[in-house]
């Protein structure tokens, strides 16, 4: 066994132990307690177990996981921005670029290409498992804001028609989900 | 589209935001916040993606995902339990199982039922998948104690054999991560 291999893995997971402190805007259902990164990630991955049979076209299940579980970790070094943030471009920029190669980059070579690559295609939001997973990561904070009535969309006075641009990327993954009556959404 | 069915799914999404508040014994790296539930299984779920090619056995790595996705909600219910206390049983507890036909019920039947049975097969850790998810489990802990020079083991006295003797169930699971040198998991 090459244990070099093996510290260059355990070296990674010590280093991801950080988005347990990065904190969302987005609050828990029901809570003004921020979410944070790790919590949201686990939710979205589980959300794509339960929610799957919704999908638009074919998916790999597994990959999809994987996107939900990584697509975040960038903003250990990147922060994370709220995604109604007018002044800061949200997907690709120099900063999470950097972040994902020097994060993913502590692992063995070919697993942090792979991660690497699955992180882009997931910000590319172009295959049918990215289109999915985004759906996930928009609709997890639709259902804790409408639990919260209104949410961050409230607090930061978010207009209605913005809300809808922005969620618009539920269509694309899932239209059952999209076209889902909006008193089902309601959790009280 | 049956509705009914997602609001179900919604449903159960949003009943298992309860375990961000779980908090474990155990802390995260180099610290002494306590983790909660849902970090916990996000970071499971990550170590068994990294780490998979370590197993002992082929396995499928979709449901060890699942599998470690889900292991801790019947907490919701039942409560964590400390591995070192000596007074309560771990497993397969009357209180854990009526947790798990509660919680995984809420879902439609069918959903309801596939995630019964693979906490089950978790439980009872004979499966090549589910003893690849149970060695992550005690994985973890073990590398946060050593980064916390002692953390558990030291806070609550548990002998050094004690230790050993819960943490065996990461050979069944990986020889490799069994053998490898303590020198590789001390992180500073």
């Amino acid at each position: 066994m090459d244990f070099e291999q093996l510290q260059k893995q355990i070296d990674f997971i010590h280093e991801i132990d950080k988005v347990k402190y990065i904190q969302r805007k987005t609050r828990l259902f029901n809570s003004d307690r921020a979410e944070n990164d790790a919590e949201h990630s686990w939710h979205l991955a589980l959300m794509a177990l339960i929610l799957s049979g919704h999908r638009n076209e074919d998916i790999d299940l597994l990959k999809v996981i994987k996107m939900l579980l990584i697509h975040d970790l960038v903003e250990i070094d990147a922060g994370d921005i709220f995604l109604y943030e007018t002044t800061t471009s949200h997907t690709n920029t120099v900063a999470e670029l950097a972040a994902a190669k020097r994060i993913f980059g502590i692992l063995p070579e070919n697993q942090a290409q792979e991660l690497i690559q699955i992180w882009e295609e997931f910000e590319a939001g172009e295959s049918a498992e990215s289109k999915f997973a985004r759906a996930m990561d928009r609709f997890e904070p639709l259902l804790q804001n409408r639990s919260n009535k209104g949410g961050t969309w409230k607090e930061f006075n978010v207009p209605y028609h913005k809300v809808i641009e922005k969620k618009s990327i539920i269509k694309a993954g899932s239209n059952v989900l999209w076209n889902t009556p909006k008193s089902y959404l309601t959790i009280v």
